[in-house]
């Protein structure tokens, strides 16, 4: 009897393994972007090992850096396409396709695989049951070069999603109930396995938020155990229909959490940390400067239709950036309205950089500014000034903060 | 018998003057934006002067540092922000409006009004038939004081456009054109007056390019005589029909300069000076890695129609950041479908920012990089790199060249 994490580490082992067993195993992609990705390639330079286990498993994406804000970050992106075009590696994306996770699920990621890049948030593939982990420079070049990677098999952890979600609630909801109830370094040496009562009610889009907190949650990594909806996920977005794993019945977990889905009420994580959660009507009324929409972590589809839903004919009164992840998810928001909700609302729009999330550019917190985001991290200085603060939530909170001008619960607004 | 600057400054020194006077004079609109706004106030606030002559002919707009690439952008727009908020300052547009001169143009300007901003492009508001100078931001903070400034009268020039432009002629190939034949410093001292022999062939979005390269031809101002289309322009935009003023029949000029529209093609500013022009021809072939369409010399609504027409269907080879100048501009790209067609060629799409222009942010231009710009200036780092290249065409010739990867005459295209 195996969890998915054991089926998936023993499939990839060439043997069977169990949690706490340190064992080598194959890769299925590695992954990297402009970032990291220039270090990754400095290394293996630097080792003089320029080779590569599988053109095709390789897959790059410009996103922090995109489009470039300063000259090194222009230079660091030819530095990286000249490397692609020397080695002829096809699975390249440059600036204009989107942010690298949500490329992976999108037009890679299969269940049952094991997935590696230089990024924390490459947990985010979970969300169609890949065993996805996110490693230094380092480690990646070794494995862009061997295929390989070691790690420890973690310990398996059980969570049990049920009902349908109450009105407003998503995957960042969920990801900060997590976060709130075990605190963030509690998953260490731990894989979580999500399980889905209705697949349906909570899909793929809510599934890579929860997946993308993952490692917020300390995690090693964390999986929706694949069903109907990873597999109709794959099926519209590529055509194709994957192959699926799935854990034994009686699997042995270390321990398990459940989550009423209809129980719950929308969620924000305050200054300065992931964990430091409160219900938004707990914190409504604080007075925001700016809300950022978008991110790996919450930069779906269903993340504007959120916010086009709550912001159709208001005017933000907040400065409001919303940044789609990915080209496809821009060209089907604009396709279906939501941009023109949004541009008409008074928000600023692009789509496929990382941007704000991390500070980088298109939005920098001042110092004393208070920001509302739906991305992934709140530490002190993360998305600019060490004097800002930032309370991360979900697109229905965002959106609704945007239009009050201060936090509020988007079920006090109706 | 006056010329229009004659006209102009006249009414604003409160006396007849003429060519060579130096003159004191009223000011009709006093504006700034946030990368120079910052050093206006500092010198206000130095010399213990913050008072403003007149709240309602201040007009301040985030555009340079919009949205924040860092910390102290952020920082600067803060502290404006604050000044603004103190001062009860009602023109004042944040980072989801768009660039001052576009702004201008939209908003406010009116003909023969005196506008001082800022900014070197202030020039652009000429399109209007207003006396429009950039300056430095003492000499605005003066302004912002007293209400006044002074200056030389210049010698006057005028130029007639003659004819229908031929086709993908625009407002840039006459920029162009002037700047080839006369270069760029011959015009200092001077103040152009274009004369429109048929003012629907030639409208306020060309005028608007004409008069923003105006700066770059060294002119202390270049207007369009107000005709109907400027007229039209301001009536559609903002509901009410301008005052007028125009030049006597007989005003003497310094000497004049006639451009025949329909005989005219697609010219180039070749690197690294905006007057070593070329036609698109003598340079086709020519490799670039990324097309930027727009700034404030060519992101308004007839250069989106200009791309999409050439754009739809086909998807780019070199890189495309298209950003139309302001939140307006963008509404009605979007409204008419031209924003569709270049996301769907792959462009990358934003608004109101001046982003890679100067260089700044949101696409700067890496070593050994080849670039063709819609902007206004192409010296040697302008745009990021000093070993990137920068070749300046309008809105056609940029289009045609992200399809095609390299520099080609779009009726070479079709």
């Amino acid at each position: 009897m195996q969890t998915l994490t054991e089926k998936i580490l023993s499939r990839a082992a060439g043997k069977n393994v169990s949690p706490g067993d340190v064992t080598e195993i194959n890769t299925d992609i590695v992954a990297f972007h402009d970032l990291t990705g220039y270090h990754v390639i400095e290394v293996m330079e630097k080792a003089g090992l320029e080779k590569i286990f599988d053109k095709s498993k390789i897959v790059i994406a410009f996103d922090h850096l995109a489009p470039p804000p300063d000259i090194r970050s222009a230079e660091i992106q030819e530095y990286i396409r000249k490397f692609v075009k020397s080695m002829g590696l096809p699975n390249f994306h440059d600036i204009n396709f989107g942010i690298l996770h949500e490329i992976l699920i999108e037009r890679y990621a299969n269940p049952g695989q094991v997935i590696v890049a230089a990024d924390s948030h490459t947990t985010t593939s979970g969300a169609v049951g890949a065993f996805a982990q996110g490693m230094g420079a380092t480690d990646i070049a070794a494995a862009v070069i061997t295929g390989k990677t070691w790690l420890m098999v973690p310990e398996p952890f059980k969570v049990n999603l049920k009902g349908e979600p109450a009105k407003w609630i998503n995957g960042k909801d969920v990801a900060l109930k997590i976060l709130g109830e075990f605190k963030a370094d509690y998953f260490n040496g731990m894989s979580i396995e999500v399980h889905v009562e209705n697949p349906k009610s909570f899909p793929m889009d809510y599934r890579a938020t929860v997946s993308n907190m993952g490692i917020e949650m300390n995690a090693d990594a964390l999986m929706f155990v694949p069903d109907e909806e990873t597999i109709n996920y794959i099926k519209t977005m590529r055509g194709y229909e994957p192959q699926t794993v799935k854990p034994d019945e009686n699997a042995k977990y270390t321990d398990e959490y459940e989550i009423e889905l209809d129980k719950m009420e929308p969620l924000v994580a305050a200054p300065s940390s992931v964990d430091n959660v409160r219900t938004a009507r707990e914190v409504e009324g604080t007075e925001v400067d700016q809300v950022y929409i978008g991110s790996c972590t919450n930069g779906r589809l269903s993340d504007f239709e959120t916010a086009a839903k709550i912001m159709k004919g208001k005017k933000v009164k907040s400065r409001c950036i919303a940044i789609p992840a990915s080209y496809e998810m821009f060209k089907k928001a604009m396709d279906l309205g939501y941009i023109e909700t949004l541009v008409n609302s008074g928000c600023i729009v692009t789509y496929g950089t990382c941007g704000p999330c991390l500070g980088g550019h298109f939005g920098v917190a001042g110092p004393g500014e208070t920001i509302v985001s739906t991305s992934s991290r709140n530490f002190k200085g993360r998305m600019g000034s060490v004097d800002s603060k930032v309370y991360l939530s979900g697109p229905a909170v965002a959106a609704a903060t945007a239009i009050e001008g201060k936090i509020v619960d988007p079920r006090d607004v109706e």
